[in-house]
């Protein structure tokens, strides 16, 4: 199907990472996390965040309560709740109340559309479930919001009793909900049953119908797609596939798919290249790794292997891939070619020198200097500061801004009297003088930190500006358990530049020692502080 | 489609993890890692394995002589190359050549289905790459094998030039190939339009028709169901979908959507169930994590967190199961979480003490517990064990094996001589007697771990039998940096069965060894070992 972008037909995207996502193995949020993530879903011009459950969850209600006080520019918030309970009014649920209550422009409630659970799971008759399905639409919209009916189990309904299913739609209908989402629950239905009934519902009802699919099958993106060939026009799912069992659609997948493969408006033109970094923002915040292999925003996207299609790329780079990476704001990695791996390389180099050729025989030492790290645990693709101090020594266009002599850390437990369980002691050297300062930390690292800094600033002032903003541990063989090497990331900034930076070791203090120093001499290059053979500032 | 069981048509199913698989970012395997890959494929019913290059590889070249020592029982063997080079003849080639001598009874061979390439990647003229096709096919099959041609990008092929790229399959059908795989290699190709294509192939030559699809746009399953459904009857991918980019279709996922959803005979019934353990040996040779969310056999497919879910599963299984987790060797899991409720709960107290009724009061302590718990950061859905021994605890099944005295770790920069960074003296309790033991490490962690076994393995020689098989460190509150408090997990075997432990502190030391001490506890509980107050068995 060939669409004239002028023409394009749109494609309502709802995410709902902060609701159905929060189902998922391993994902919680703090409120402050999910303002995070509210934030970059409306950045990348998402057309709706549903963001809570304010009935069941009163950390939800807070989330409600606080975004108000910075509104989205763009997405329209929704609430999420269930029908009206059986045997009461729709005006006397306390869980509606307080979807009202959490002051959304739209509000998306689930009611049951397979007569089986209707009766086995609800314990109420067939018409009681509609009349709450009707009841629920007509209060929520007599209070003025947008009403999104979702189907729970539309499709298995649909398959034993397909009459009921579609009653259940109408009843959603004639309460005046606004659009009809069809959810696959289980995530067992077949794409192509899916766009069958898919068109049959929509023929059945005159609201736009939406489309919920889990990845069970391993084919939630192809589910959501047929039902869009179907005649769906609202598509669910979570940004980079959190949810329950297998997860949900993937937006940023399905995004893609139907912006840049079948011409389909979902988000704005100029906002598709935040493809990637919305998706590297969201795992950030939800503290997970986005897997390498994530279609159009994963790190192994465009990422080229075989010595054979790497030349295919060079030549045609339709050759492997389907789409421009740039178009969605990734890059095209070639993952052991040393050709490609100068080009990155000479990159960098060229920040700090930018006169430097690529047969300059450094571009290749800096390659096997990166090889040889790699090899050992490093990771610079997060770390881009601490590769530009390598570069920097390997150009000779870097004097440390100090040596570490020694330092002793002692750990104990149970602690004496009010101390803190991990003290130190640390000596540097900066120019001809040298500092010992100690410090006590709740755990070896931060102690270290501490004193390291106390010692430091003294020479260097600047460095009370600065202060960590993230720390990372990842343990990088898992055969060797609590003797494997790690590597620690550090975050850091001034208020004005983050920078991140890189340590390895089998012993947790010297990896996250070597961090903490190439933040520090990061901070010190940037701000061309007098080298250390200087006189050193004082106070 | 409804198909009977006793009718249901065969698809082979052809594994590529030994070949295509290695293209996958940080996918390596030794010739011993590919025996074992190929061992447990066979014990799954998998048609055909096929393991490597020989021709531009010489380690694959060694695994196909290792594997003739000892065959496979069931599988098929198959080695991969490509077309002869042009301007040679077939039996000049020493790549053919070395197909040929890889001894096995199929062999696949690649050759391009799409003008552009033939003609700017390849440098051929199109009727030469016809030829190259043909001869290649035609010198395989002189020789006795099976043949496979895979025509590579297939469908951009088609799409620029549907004759032409139908001319290929015919010159290989003419050359005496047995199967036409037609391949999506850059992973683009909408699912409908892989179904019309296949449909058109397979009513243009005589010989059966297979699939290869890659994931990029996040539907390499659904694009290998919708070949199916137009008449392939051979499915290529990889058993945990490892492949450049964005992988393979997966053949895990493929074969439980094929076999339980639309009753094909992808493997034997029987080795149906064998699914989740091949998926992960697979993993386990690989050295990666299997993906929780991975359909059909990742350890979130039948797992459940929503209390309301898990009241409904509860009722009616198939209310939130497409299949049986049994029918895949797999296992329904109720997530123990804030959000899952007393009914989670219950179910561990019941494996403690079986008579515990769901309104004993000890219910509700245990569940404010495990709320009080994951508030502080513990996180009880991998570490099934710690929550158990919390369980024994709150009811009173418990005593501790020791009681931890103290500990003192010391870390040092530099190292004095050849000495460890960290060393330790610890002090424990087993009855009325105590143990003063010291251990040096790589680091605090290692340290505390070999000097708290060495001070227990004296009172408990069964300790002697269990080791630790993963460790792993999440930083919790980013925002505190290096003061943060940090889970430790771990996961520890005794060659029986395997339990996983958690620990949460600010201090690294005292998380790990939280988790450590969890780990022995429940090492000791299990294999009901005389209570501490009990004379201590000694050497």
């Amino acid at each position: 199907m060939e669409v004239n972008p002028i023409e394009a037909p749109a494609i309502e995207i709802f995410d709902s990472t902060l609701r159905d996502g929060m189902q998922g193995a391993g994902i919680a949020f703090s409120v402050d996390d999910k303002l995070k993530i509210a934030r970059a879903l409306d950045a990348m011009g998402i057309a709706y965040v549903e963001a809570g459950n304010p009935g069941s969850n009163p950390k939800d209600m807070e989330f409600f309560r606080r975004i108000q006080e910075q509104p989205l520019k763009n997405a329209k918030l929704c609430a999420f709740g269930s029908t009206r309970r059986k045997g009461i009014r729709a005006e006397e649920d306390a869980n509606l109340a307080s979807l009202i209550e959490a002051g959304t422009p739209a509000v998306s409630f689930f009611g049951k559309s397979w007569d089986l659970h209707v009766e086995k799971v609800l314990g109420a008759t067939l018409e009681e479930n509609l009349r709450m399905i009707e009841d629920t639409a007509a209060f929520l919209k007599s209070r003025g919001r947008y009403v999104i009916f979702d189907a729970e189990h539309f499709f298995d309904g649909y398959a034993a009793n397909p009459e009921y299913a579609l009653r259940t739609l109408k009843a959603a209908e004639s309460g005046g909900a606004d659009l009809l989402c069809l959810c696959d629950t289980n995530g067992g239905t077949y794409f192509a049953d899916i766009q069958r009934i898919v068109e049959t519902a929509a023929g059945s009802v005159s609201r736009p119908i939406g489309i919920h699919t889990h990845n069970d099958t391993g084919m939630a993106v192809a589910q959501a797609m047929a039902a869009v060939d179907g005649g769906a026009v609202h598509v669910q799912g979570t940004f980079i596939g959190f949810g329950e069992r297998c997860g949900n659609c993937n937006l940023a997948t399905i995004i893609g798919d139907l912006q840049l493969k079948r011409s389909f408006r979902c988000v704005p033109e100029d906002k598709l290249p935040r493809l990637t970094k919305t998706a590297l923002r969201i795992a950030d915040v939800s503290n997970v790794t986005l897997a390498a292999s994530q279609p159009y925003v994963g790190s192994g996207a465009f990422a080229h292997k075989g010595g054979m299609h790497i030349d295919g790329v060079k030549k045609i780079s339709e050759s492997f891939e389907h789409v421009e990476p740039d178009s969605v704001g990734n890059r095209r990695r070639f993952l052991t070619s040393e050709v490609s791996g100068k080009a990155t390389v000479l990159e960098t180099i060229r920040l700090v020198d930018p006169e430097i050729e690529a047969d300059d025989p450094v571009v290749r030492r800096a390659v096997e200097e990166l090889k040889q790290r790699e090899f050992e645990g490093y990771q610079y693709e997060a770390a881009e500061q601490s590769f530009e101090l390598l570069i920097r020594r390997l150009l000779h266009r870097y004097r440390p801004f100090f040596r570490l002599e020694y330092y002793k850390v002692i750990g104990e437990f149970p602690l004496s009297a009010e101390g803190f369980p991990s003290t130190t002691v640390i000596k540097v050297h900066v120019g001809d003088e040298s500092r010992i300062a100690g410090a006590e930390g709740v755990g070896p690292v931060h102690a270290l930190d501490v004193a390291l800094r106390r010692a430091l600033e003294q020479f260097y002032p600047s460095l009370r500006e600065m202060y960590l903003t993230d720390f990372k541990v990842r343990v990088l063989e898992r055969s060797e358990t609590t003797a494997a090497r790690v590597r620690v990331l550090i975050e850091s900034t001034d208020g004005e530049t983050t920078w991140t930076t890189v340590g390895v070791s089998s012993d947790i203090m010297e990896a996250a020692m070597g961090a903490l120093t190439d933040s520090i001499e990061y901070k010190l290059t940037k701000d061309m502080v007098a080298p250390p053979d200087a006189e050193p500032r004082k106070e």
